[in-house]
């Protein structure tokens, strides 16, 4: 056995990071596309290929968006395929992209050394496996405590303690990986006053898609009596600041736009519950206590937006992520007041990381547009033109939320063609990988090579 | 009489060049909007503020979007201070942006060394005045040709000579000025299948898209027998490519999506000829031969791309100019090669400029989308959900077209609120004058300051 295992290792050792991320969720989703295409997983006959690799890619990336009714025709069985990914997709992001930013693998040459020293130094915690291994503890923890927060509620009323138990773990691990697959037809919408349920969902969420980096930091920092903002690294001051900002925003321009229609008949903290849980979960978890297929234009704009950033680095959660619109934010201010460098909080931004920042943004709007593209012109059949208009928000929402991997929906993914359910699925792979893959190509040392002459273009 | 004017002179010099360019254009709509709200402007009333200011901003920026209708509501003298308004706007537009991009003013460091050596130091075109001279003179001569042209159609069957030769005269300047104000209500569509008037109007829409500097360059070097396309300017070459790709393949994509739509009932000749008359006029004259209010979604979305593009730098074209387009394009492609530099046709972009680039198109983004936050609360009034979700699309139309100075519209201009119409004004101000400020804003030296340490954040 151990030459076999040792060759396969090396075969792994000569992989770039990038490469090795891609090939390992490729394998992943291609298993699990595989078992659910098995007839045991369905109650409604085999899936088809092209539903079953919908279905594994939006678990294995985290997304939730979902061309079936997950409770309805997937059995225990098929539904357990889609835990296994969503906690595997979770654990393997969180993980591969706190890997990615230490630099442990010796072979990126990240600039993350400052955050290193910072939470990892004093503890000792620098090698993959110590890593994965905090990762996981972490994540049971957390987990474990939403299910059981989730199961005081679940179980009075329940048909058996089995599946009163059963909806905790699901929604836990799926609240905490940001997937925002849910066991009920209409997602959470029942419990859009519910206290208990949009609490512990919220922590879940907010906890897992602020990343375990900052996690750890938080957790290593705050005792009591120790704590003092300036002690924290930037980038845990930067997510905790951004987070902040965009979540009582969210939940502040959500109540505006929707007191007088979906919030329409709630009392006023469950106006105020509904609106905050929403905009926690824009970003990037997916549930949704609201149906998004009557909310006002505006909302709809507005969501787009918190989508499109999502969560923070080195978390379960999607998007082009807090720090890279913070930073993108800075650099707009700095441009205004004159300064030549980007700066927060007492301290410069490398050039470097404004540049990633920007590099991530451009490609997320150009597949966020391409697939725009596609889907306009494969979803629109034969439609009038009164009635095709609105299509158009509703396949961009789409194509945001699957970038995003968001898996919030105005109701069209389950009427999407087959070119529609892979153009979507495509969006969900790159939105996922796209971003980690770009922060490793720009920070790799390039060496120079032949250069041209310089010559000036106009610009503006 | 003369240290009055020294004065005033020395007021002028010592404002900077943004400043300089912003209070001049602020000054001329402002007398533009009172000229259109004297009562001899107008056959129906005088305008009212909002609505004189409306039509003089979309003039002077050369945008061509209306809240009425100007052959029918102007009078000859109304009608006059537009073309007024579009001619010294057209002027004023490309020479203030030759001149900064020259940085004839001796303040603006802006790197266009190499462009100065290859156009203007062999014939010692360097002082604003005579660079002035050199811009009016080849718009005087572009549009007289245009004009004599378009009469030679719009004679035969005219009332008078006299308003043959006005419409000549104004839909001559209009093109070449890229502003896109018809004096038919329909815009050009009853034209859809004329090709002299098609081609004389695309040749002035094109050759005022280009930039002045591209336009004698090309003049200088075009003597038969001199061709070389090594011997033209990087910018040339670049500018010339560029938009070579976009009309093309924006004709193509325009005939594909609208065969049997706008194009149907037309014979393959026209139906081409209106394709590429759209295509051309997208970026960013604003003429329509075709309706886009029944046009496809996609076509719809493509044309949005295309408009927020627009034309070349230093030309009367608005949009985040196909340099910049192209300077995007080829930063990604030299980052997916792994190159260090962004190269093309054997010569290095400066790091400078596609900084620049980036600035302005992250400028672009923001605008566009504050723009569409504001319309989308303003314009929804009590329509119900299936009511308002076409709206959404229209409006972020109307936004993009505004910004890029387009003055397309699917049809909502004459239906906006007060709030709705002041935004607009506001984004074809911005969407006029912002490029060309950030271009300055980027390329000034900015003295070094305080600095605080470096501290990396994580992205992506
Ligand atoms: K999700
Ligand atoms: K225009």
């Amino acid at each position: 056995m151990k030459p076999i295992t040792h060759q396969w290792t090396a075969v792994i050792r000569r992989q770039s990071p990038a490469r090795l991320l891609l090939l390992s969720f490729m394998a992943m989703i291609a298993t699990g596309a595989f078992l659910l295409m098995l007839p045991v997983a369905s109650r409604k006959g085999a899936l088809s290929f092209v539903d079953a690799l919908f279905t594994a890619t939006s678990a294995g990336c985290v997304t939730g968006l979902s061309v079936l009714d997950v409770a309805e025709t997937l059995t225990p069985f098929g539904q357990g395929v889609l835990l296994t990914l969503i906690q595997l997709g979770g654990l393997g992001i969180m993980t591969l992209s706190t890997l990615l930013i230490l630099g442990a693998r010796g072979r990126v040459g990240f600039a993350g050394n400052l955050i290193i020293q910072d939470s990892f130094t004093h503890s000792g915690k620098k090698h993959p496996a110590s890593i994965l291994r905090s990762v996981i503890q972490v994540t049971v923890v957390i987990e474990l405590l939403g299910a059981l927060l989730l199961f005081s509620r679940f179980y009075p009323g329940s048909p058996s303690l089995g599946h009163a138990a059963w909806l905790s773990v699901f929604h836990s691990i799926s609240a905490f990986c940001n997937a925002g697959f849910a066991l009920y037809p209409d997602s959470l919408t029942r419990f859009r006053g519910d206290l208990l349920v949009n609490g512990t969902l919220a922590f879940l969420i907010i906890t897992g898609s602020l990343g375990f980096l900052v996690i750890s930091e938080l957790q290593g920092k705050c005792r009591p009596g120790r704590w003092r903002w300036e002690r924290f690294s930037l980038h845990t001051r930067l997510v905790v600041t951004t987070s902040a900002i965009l979540l009582l925003s969210g939940g502040l321009l959500m109540l505006l736009f929707e007191w007088n229609n979906t919030l329409f008949g709630l009392s006023l903290p469950r106006k105020i519950l509904a609106a905050f849980f929403q905009s926690v979960t824009l970003r990037t978890a997916g549930f949704n206590t609201l149906d998004f297929g009557v909310m006002a234009n505006g909302t709809l704009f507005l969501s787009m937006i918190l989508m499109f950033i999502g969560g923070s680095p080195g978390s379960c959660a999607g998007g082009v992520k807090t720090t890279t619109a913070a930073t993108l934010f800075l650099m707009g201010l700095s441009r205004l007041r004159g300064a030549a460098h980007v700066s927060v909080f007492s301290r410069t931004i490398p050039a470097k990381s404004v540049e990633k920042a920007t590099h991530l943004v451009m490609m997320a709007f150009v597949v966020v547009i391409c697939g725009t593209l596609v889907l306009l012109s494969s979803e629109m059949g034969e439609l009038t033109h009164s009635q095709s208009r609105g299509r158009f928000l509703e396949l961009l929402f789409e194509s945001v939320s699957a970038f995003g991997t968001v898996g919030l929906s105005m109701g069209v993914t389950p009427t999407l063609s087959t070119v529609g359910r892979l153009c979507i699925t495509l969006l969900m792979f790159v939105g996922r990988l796209g971003p980690m893959v770009i922060a490793v190509a720009v920070s790799r040392d390039i060496a120079p090579r032949h250069r041209w002459a310089e010559e000036d273009i106009m610009i503006g």
